[in-house]
């Protein structure tokens, strides 16, 4: 399914391969997803991207958990459903409470709301709002 | 500028008007923003809206910071101008450090990034991302 | 401003000429908006957007008010502010009234929240909404 | 499936369960779609969507067959599959024929390609289109 | 599924079947995607979207593949499944190798992140960019 | 404007101005535009973004124009104003002449067409494009 099939560990190039062990070993498990699967037939950008993901999702300013909400909301308003699978499934696992999880989901929508509200009536920026 | 006209507290109807005033008193400022002065044109919607907000953004199982960074999130993924200087704004007012900017906006691009990898890619979902 | 400049009659080549003159005598009025003076620059592109626009937008089993509704919903979706603006100009133009306008937004506002929803929670569609 | 398991009427909590026995009542069927056994998770959430939806749904300025085909135009162009599937079932109900139909997603497809146009050429709001 | 049924040749219109003996005959194959057999249920829909897809994917100023690898771009961010499959497949079919497929990829991923970055901090167009 | 300042020379902190030089240096002009400013307040995401962009954007198996082409249609599909200007210039430097950019719109604005098209009528993917 999907543009390209999803490579296994054996199919990939060892380029590939090397990212999956690192995936492994710095997430803690044997599972590689299938993002990473279906990037393995560009090693380069599955080395870029991998590499930029860790750097952008660690505890920083930010705490991780706010990283992954955050995440959500972006996948969401894309309307990208593997990566609203995926990072809702990381928020959980990072803490995400159903209750945290049911006003992420108020503030997304309340945002969807406002954003059209804000675009069909052609709303000027106020002043104070500007940098 | 707009699809409609700014109302000011003069041109709006008393119904808009006492929204501008429960707006004012509950987050202590004489300033209405745009946004309201232009919903105005439908007391029942900026009712409407105005309460629903404060519902959604109040402190809860999420942090309100928490919650402006995720209606940011969202604000730029939808392209909502408007939406991203208000809340950006809001956020500053909350506490976001450009520390903390800084890194929302790594979050914001990282997700733009591999949700069209996802959806270029046609990735399935994988099973266990499914609840 | 913008990619292109927005070509005057002079400027425009006699073929996108043509289109400008047909536009004035079938809208009755010798203003020709921007989007057409931008589109000069292909005459092609031109005659064939406005051709298609006229078959489109003409009378049929919708009236022309609830398509001009509807243009203006996906407008707003698409977060196109030139085309809020030129089709809620001519949604009022034939004959949107405040309330209608209240209402419309209403509905886009309460479509963008659903979506979000129904995208963030992955809902899988009834059977019963398939054809 | 989903980012949430769909609640049977058992494994609901109480306040959801009111609200499924309140959509059933005013829609006249047994039958409580997906979209609300799934945000069943936080019962109030639920109760906001669902009373918010009757408030915008309802015959007003605009007939309720107009709002359907707006909310399938934006769902359209929000990408949001779930969404189009129950609204353009939705708008069956309510009466849209087949010549509506098409009618519909020729205006649709109409304001995607001119929003793109607008969008990719940058072209600048005519002062008579502000209010 | 779908919110039509795809029709086929027996079921369609005889001005749909004479669209798919076109569509046929122009492709040089017997194979007619679901796309167009679900469009068949408005005869002139289907007509005015093919003949038009011919003139503007014809051999221009733009190479064809070219002018697919901008189709699968514009696809993705539009976050229509169908439409990158299709449209992937068709640029395969004109020469994509899977080199090419990896920097198309990375290009979209580039864009992506750089309008994300570019909307959240409100950048103001340089003037030397408008024309 | 914009939710952050655009920072000058004087105002950037080392590790920005060295990237402004080596954006500088490696375009071979003295012009640093207002997105690389905007993003100066975070020097490590300005570092980043900038070397990606030079590695996706190297000749490769597509040509650096064909790149810009891709790029302005994904900016143009996300709504981005910023980015569809700073391409389309940038595309222009590269060669896209009149009659490109003419082919370029009609390709953009036919596939937000069929992408409508598709997403209203939920057509499911035909085997034969899944890889």
């Amino acid at each position: 399914m999907g543009t390209v099939p999803l490579l296994t560990d054996a199919e990939a190039d060892p380029a590939a391969r090397a990212e999956f062990d690192d995936i492994r070993a710095k997430r803690g498990t044997d599972y590689v997803n299938n993002f990473w699967r279906a990037l393995a037939h560009d090693p380069a950008l599955l080395a870029a991207t991998w590499e930029r993901v860790q750097a952008v999702m660690a505890p920083g300013a930010l705490d991780p958990l706010v990283k992954e909400l955050v995440y959500v909301a972006v996948s969401t308003a894309n309307g990208c459903g593997y990566c609203v699978h995926s990072h809702t499934a990381a928020a959980k696992a990072k803490g995400m409470t159903p209750a945290m999880h049911g006003e992420l989901l108020a503030v997304i929508a309340m945002a969807a709301q406002t954003n059209a509200l804000a675009t069909a009536l052609g709303v000027e920026i106020d002043e104070r709002f500007k940098a």
